[in-house]
């Protein structure tokens, strides 16, 4: 820290996102990426006249991609704003529609009280119930942003969608972000909701399903109003904030919609094998929707099995958070990776005794 | 603007950016791109296998590519800072900063002010001398975060490093942002001055002399104190700032230091013709250190100028701001561009009765 920083950051705690190791290759199960790559669609769609166009900024209305992403989730251009990741959305989100302070469960997305922290926004938060399903009850009426992510993240577990609709009926003069990172692996999306409450703020990602972590692309679908005031953050901050490649990628990828379902679909199978087999090995685990399973074994603590798997080569994420610490959160990788993964917990489980 | 805004950005007013047109081709020289596409080790360096591996997160730290600036200036890669082009820099200086207020000249970037309205920074500005050179006594010993575009826009103008530095020199207790986007077509550099300095942010850009505003790049160069600062922003907004294809595109442009070199040399010789040219005509047009020129012709409207040329198919930049409505920044294109832009011109002129 220099001493030129403004007092008001001097406390504040970055999020630690998880390890990118450049030390060795590891079956990597921390990030939530995706196993597979994009679309055919995608891999084709970049010419080496797309990179000489480099010398021309990119559209900052993102025209092309936005009437494309309206016609896939049956609203218009005016209801989609494109943003450099989703957290660029959660980060403007929490600026503007936090006046009245925030809400969201204790365990979620651990970036929430980060934005809250940068921007100085009062915030509380809500235990989840011992299921670590959201207690709906205390999200309704809450007089403050109201934050969900469905599903849940490092849980997995989703909120109906008749849950997630009274929770922002119940909110009527205050933002309710329903955070859809994972909602193509199982989960019920609120995207058809917006045309009926104007204070939901759809947030989606390329990320996760498209396989496109690594271009920076996340999306919000909401009522005119809110991506007005969510445009007017973005051209008071960065308005060509999308590149032109990510750009045409991403046009490429809505264009090949079956070929993300198709592999969100095995990511789903896969999920059910993995889940089956370590409940068998005696892991507790939440029924995920998410491209993501959260476990816990007793006897076995969850820092330990991170670094015993990280020693073999397969890295898993382990949170600091004192709460979970008997946990970790395990992407689901490719039919093959889980495979060693799950060998590889079995060999730990009888080296300690376990089975 | 929603019923949901927070109240402190009711009156927000963001920036705008330089028209990006669909309707028609036009001979751009309104957003101060290069005429040139990036080098051939940039078209050449994407392959398909780097569009799959997009399923990946990019390296957060970008480490790659911020070893070969640190080479290409002679410093650590704890001395350089990436991000999503420059403007997120800057937009993070002034939030982690300007604790005091800031102060930057009247006439300069014009970003500058919706930064401090976004973030409620307590700004004050200093008025150009009349030939638009920086009152350089002015920015001295500020008390503030003090903020110089070094050639400065919308003319075009520099200051030599001696009097750059006389200004970081004397405001030790506050960092001195000096905004180098345009720096590689004849200004001198402060870059070398980051390990003399700890109070220096040296903000830099691939997307004017490097040719690749489409893809977002921006950097900056300071002590490591304001680097650990500006780190901790980034990971509280967007750890994953830069995508993947622009890291190794910017990789793979430093590799062609030369090639960029030769462009801007061009695109000097190509801008003293064109001022010469302007001046014979009857423009105003003060020295530029810059890829464009700032113009103004008595008896000739400078919206009106804009207007002609644009219906003609030219397209150049006119400010809103009256007291520059005099004025145009015209950018400094490909040499056909500019001797088709000084024909135009010219018949404007004779049309008008001024010549």
């Amino acid at each position: 820290m220099s001493a030129f920083l403004h007092s008001r950051f001097s406390d504040l705690e970055a999020y630690t996102p998880g390890e990118q190791p450049r030390d060795k290759q590891y079956i990597k199960l921390n990030t939530n990426e995706s196993p597979y790559p994009p679309s055919p669609a995608v891999l084709a769609a970049l010419t080496e006249q797309d990179v000489a166009d480099l010398r021309l900024y990119s559209d900052p209305e993102g025209a092309a991609l936005r009437a494309k992403l309206a016609k896939l989730y049956g609203c218009g251009p005016e209801n989609v704003f494109l943003s450099n990741g989703s957290d660029d959305i959660l980060n403007f989100a929490f600026m503007a529609f936090s006046e009245d302070g925030a809400v969201f469960p204790s365990l979620t997305y651990s970036f929430y009280p980060v934005f809250c922290d940068l921007h100085g926004v009062d915030y509380r938060t809500v235990d989840l119930n011992d299921d670590f399903t959201v207690p709906v009850e205390r999200l309704k009426d809450t007089g403050r942003l109201t934050v969900l992510a469905n599903p849940n993240a490092p849980t997995g577990v989703a909120l109906p969608l008749k849950e997630v609709e009274a929770i922002i009926e119940s909110n009527p003069d205050h933002v309710v972000v329903v955070d859809e990172a994972y909602v193509d692996f199982g989960g019920q999306s609120a995207a058809g909701l917006i045309h009926k409450y104007d204070n939901l703020l759809v947030v989606m990602t390329y990320s996760k399903s498209r396989s496109m972590a690594g271009a920076r692309l996340g999306f919000a679908l909401a009522g005119r109003g809110i991506i007005q005031d969510l445009e007017k953050i973005k051209y008071s901050t960065n308005p060509y904030n999308v590149n032109r490649l990510t750009l045409k990628l991403g046009e490429a990828a809505v264009d090949s919609d079956d070929y993300f379902r198709k592999n969100a679909a095995e990511i789903v199978e896969t999920r059910t094998r993995v889940t089956e087999e370590l409940r068998a090995l005696g892991f507790t685990v939440p029924e995920s929707k998410a491209n993501f399973v959260f476990i816990k074994r007793d006897g076995l603590d969850g820092g330990d099995l991170y670094r015993k798997l990280k020693d073999r080569g397969i890295l898993i994420r382990h949170f600091s958070d004192p709460r979970i610490a008997d946990w970790n959160r395990v992407t689901i990788g490719a039919p093959e990776e889980m495979t060693a993964f799950l060998a590889q917990v079995n060999t730990i489980l009888k080296e300690e005794g376990l089975l």
